[in-house]
């Protein structure tokens, strides 16, 4: 029996349908004239996703935690100072990674829950090589801001990770000063997991290591691979086989996207954020996400006392196949996220998520 | 328009319809208890299509090209010696991800079109850390005799890349000797491209590197991944967002091979690329491969003199939907090559695409 799950957790998402119906067309092959059409409208969708015009902007092969680590493994030379502003487990993440690559890291750490502090994590280190910010915290759903980091970034390189605001809220990586940013496929832009949509500036490009630790993600390399950094005509140079169908699925989400208008879109997350956070409100529960900072797509909230609250989540996936997430790491027990993203950005999600959990907690 | 092509090429492959099909289907997140046991009986059946019992067997996400940088990442110490035997383009690509891993390479270059020669690659080194080499090599067609390079390893670990053998031909990890494998999805496996099946066995576990310089590919902290290793009921760690279409599609095309049986798929795919290769040396073409090594399910043969490699590949395509691929590298205008993996080791196949290029050669 095939399950039918409302993922309302912090992703996957359940996907457009426009997105799921791609994946069940023939397959192409990874240098078919086709596939190179789709890939390089895909590269361009994604410019307009990411509000950036930066020619190397593509869909990498992997999950957004490649994202990550392509981010920085083409960046960092040994040695690099590193400032991470850590306000959550990505942030966290992040100190991992660029210490990997070899960076002197300066993590800033903050309580979880609320956004970066941008004048704590500018005053860090005098002449960092690289600053690097999650915008939407997937961990605790908070919004930081971006803008305010690129403003007064100086000669540093913005890094900034847009997994779970890419097609959800505001995003204008060019306008707010992003050199490097990474996102995933499987939260607001509705398509399965599988891919990271990638920019990169030509001021980070020309900064890059020229032999990255990673072969896989070495972008000198992946320039070819999009024809020319996506440009259409270009000179295409194999280097790995293109995941085709995810790539196809990917391209039909973004369109569905775009045809909505990314306005439109960033308005209906706003309103089923808004929505739910009110209606958790008034079932008498407390948000968790500092208030001004709330992200409308990725909602988190305390758990009762005395509520058990893998029971709960457990008893909605049984009796309403309603997913929705556990707090993060040390907030595993007390946190619950509820994301209404991508597809499932609705009233409908609103109404039937409130309902359920009502439900649950009555009984509980 | 979609169109529906032949893939006849190095790869992908058409998957098979089940792989296809589980793909539309409905979502299911990362963390879901039905997804949870679509992961494990994945790990279950790879184990049965590599050969081996190895609990630390699970699909990659993200391309084979990724599995091959897992390898090395996750076990060339800096300064490690690794014998590396060049017999076509990814026993090449071998020696650059082992080196960007630190190690000190010792490349044992053949003739393309050749097997591996086990008695050059064995006296290479005195004792290398690991011997490295590419069962069938996707550019040249040709398979070697990775059983034989086990016999004689000593000390070292054996690291294969089976990405064009598995689920096509005889493949047996553990009898073997193989220490650490990856492979691809796209080619016999029957599924688009999009995770790198691997397989590591415990004493090669032992020997890794504890922090490794790719956290996305860090196998220490992806056993917690897959539940320990895969072990059903096992304690699941978070890592990254598993690409669950993606393995969901893996799992219906293992279970297609498997219900199927290995020994039928291996004979099936034999057939095929007997009738073939048999069909092409009728049509006056020369075989590339050297005899008694050619792969049944990738076949290389030589562009007659005076005929335009690429407009043959156009014609195909435009007049059959038929895509068949160039030659590797040096070879790109003097080589094709014919994939009939996975769904397409069919007896229609080989008549189809003997007589397209019949037509087509007639022609030009």
């Amino acid at each position: 029996m095939i399950r039918e799950r409302h993922l309302f957790g912090p992703g996957p998402s359940n996907p457009y349908p426009e997105a799921t119906r791609a994946l069940a067309e023939p397959l192409l092959g990874h240098l078919d004239p086709e596939f190179l059409r789709i890939m390089d409208e895909t590269c361009e969708m994604l410019r307009t996703v990411w509000g950036t015009t930066n020619t190397r902007t593509l869909p990498l092969s992997a999950t957004g935690s490649a994202g990550m680590e392509a981010a920085f493994v083409n960046t960092v030379h040994p040695g690099d100072v590193v400032v991470v502003a850590v306000n959550g487990l990505f942030g966290q993440r992040m100190t991992d990674v660029a210490a990997r690559c070899g960076a002197e890291v300066v993590a800033v750490e903050h309580e979880w829950g609320q956004p970066v502090d941008v004048d704590r994590v500018l005053a860090a280190h005098d002449s960092p090589a690289i600053i690097a910010a999650v915008h939407a915290e997937t961990s605790t759903g908070v919004r930081s801001d971006i803008a305010a980091l690129g403003a007064g970034k100086g000669d540093a390189l913005l890094l900034t990770d847009a997994v779970t605001s890419i097609a959800g809220i505001e995003l204008r990586a060019d306008d707010w000063g992003v050199d490097i940013g990474y996102a995933g496929t499987q939260k607001c832009l509705g398509v399965a997991p599988g891919l990271a949509p990638f920019t990169i500036n030509d001021r980070a490009f020309e900064r890059r290591v020229e032999k990255p630790r990673s072969w896989y993600l070495d972008l000198g390399m992946l320039g070819g691979y999009v024809g020319e950094a996506g440009v259409t005509g270009g000179q295409r140079t194999y280097h790995h086989t293109a995941p085709t169908a995810m790539v196809a699925s990917l391209h039909a989400g973004l369109t569905r996207v775009l045809d909505e208008g990314l306005d439109a879109v960033w308005a209906r997350h706003q309103a089923a954020g808004d929505a739910l956070q009110a209606g958790l409100e008034d079932l008498g529960l407390e948000l968790f996400a500092a208030e001004g900072s709330r992200l409308p797509e990725l909602t988190t909230v305390k758990v009762p006392d005395g509520v058990d609250s893998a029971a709960v989540r457990k008893e909605l996936l049984e009796s309403y196949d309603i997913e929705i997430g556990a707090g993060a790491e040390a907030y595993a027990a007390t946190v619950w996220r509820i994301g209404l993203m991508g597809r499932n950005a609705r009233p409908d999600a609103v109404l039937l998520v409130l309902a359920a959990l009502k439900d649950v907690l009555g009984r509980a």
